[in-house]
């Protein structure tokens, strides 16, 4: 598998900076969490639609590598794509980009990350996922 | 003055709520400096390049009136304007609307705000804001 | 009213200040619930418990003002106490003062602040407070 | 090596926590910064009087493995140690641990994690580590 990136854009916010100027390195996983969501969104779910009939995601693993400063103001592309899982679990992977620094575009990969989702019910218990989120690779 | 609202929407991002299900109410902070920062941006200028040109805008007072919650997943519609200042001050009010919920339009004013901004330079005094911020009421 | 300070201390976190060098003005708002909280657990009680119990604390107006920068890696005191409220609402009033800077003691405050919380059962209609929160002025 | 763990205590915050009650996945990532700066503080330095001397310390890497949810208002413990590194690099590993729930102590490791920190000079170069910091596996 391992298709085509699915793509978002934020605007990177001041109080997502720290005192060096850049994205604090905890201001990313908010991006590829709203990279996951606005991917389901695209295929006509929501994670707030899955919540009530009691489907919840839960992170199990998170990883990211960064490779070069975000700054503040920037325009960030966010990439996701599915890149495994079955029938319990989701695996994502991610590309943080910026494509445009002080209203000059450009396309930097800032950074990559990956994570894993697990399926539970309202009970804390594994549950398998609805049938159009399963992937069997 | 208080003139029209220039108006940026934002999604609520899982991240900035809280444990009611709703939007934390430290999460409106930021949305308000969305607000002015685009409204800013619109006009030509952004704080990034007012701060290469040692001109720093430092909040000095802000009060928000919470009336409605705001939830996961609505899509919040930030309006903000000038509503006073001078010389060396500039003054904002906000309305924070949520304007789609569950897939559903709708528009309802959840919170409303003001902010107080003071211009320094980089030695930490007041200085006289850049001649288009001066607001003359 | 308006009795002694509840005190507690917080060590301000790299994430929590901005690209001027300060804490962004967003941070002080989980600082003044931080003080609240734990000037209720301080009595016996807590948030958590009440929440149980389905007595929910909302914010329902919050203002603040800054007068000096908070820095990273300051420890700030957090005083808060009751400043009025009656039957169905508490309002607190607050100083956030840094403490210790660069391992120096110090005392001056940075901020003063207030909210009001309103006080709702599990279906989001106004209840009365428990009888040991009632304060009447 | 991989020696004693460096213990600090954290109290979960209301802003931390999500939807689900829980904290929030991206909450976990100060608390690593913290453990790292605390254990840094104990040697008798600090990353802020570091910073004045022109060496910074970023991060290249991180991941964090999600084993049990940590509740609000839970007393997390916060276990870090160096576990490699060398001239250039910090590596520490984590464990984030809740002590206390409810008012009853406990001790279950909630996650596991780990950091790579790279040092640089103002210029954004790689540079030698000061060394102190320097640890030879």
């Amino acid at each position: 598998m391992s298709g085509e990136w699915f793509r978002v854009n934020v605007r990177v916010r001041y109080c997502e900076c720290d005192p060096m100027g850049v994205a604090h390195h905890a201001s990313y996983v908010p991006w590829m969490e709203i990279g996951r969501t606005e991917m389901l969104r695209a295929t006509g779910r929501s994670y707030a639609s899955m919540k009530e009939q009691d489907i919840l995601l839960v992170i199990v693993k998170m990883d990211v590598r960064y490779r070069k400063p975000v700054k503040y103001d920037d325009l960030v592309e966010i990439r996701t794509r599915r890149c495994g899982g079955g029938r319990v679990k989701i695996e994502h992977e991610y590309e943080i980009a910026v494509v445009e620094r002080a209203g000059v575009s450009c396309d930097e990969v800032a950074a990559i990350g990956s994570t894993t989702l697990g399926c539970i019910g309202r009970d804390g218990k594994p549950r398998v996922l609805p049938d159009e989120l399963i992937v069997i690779d």
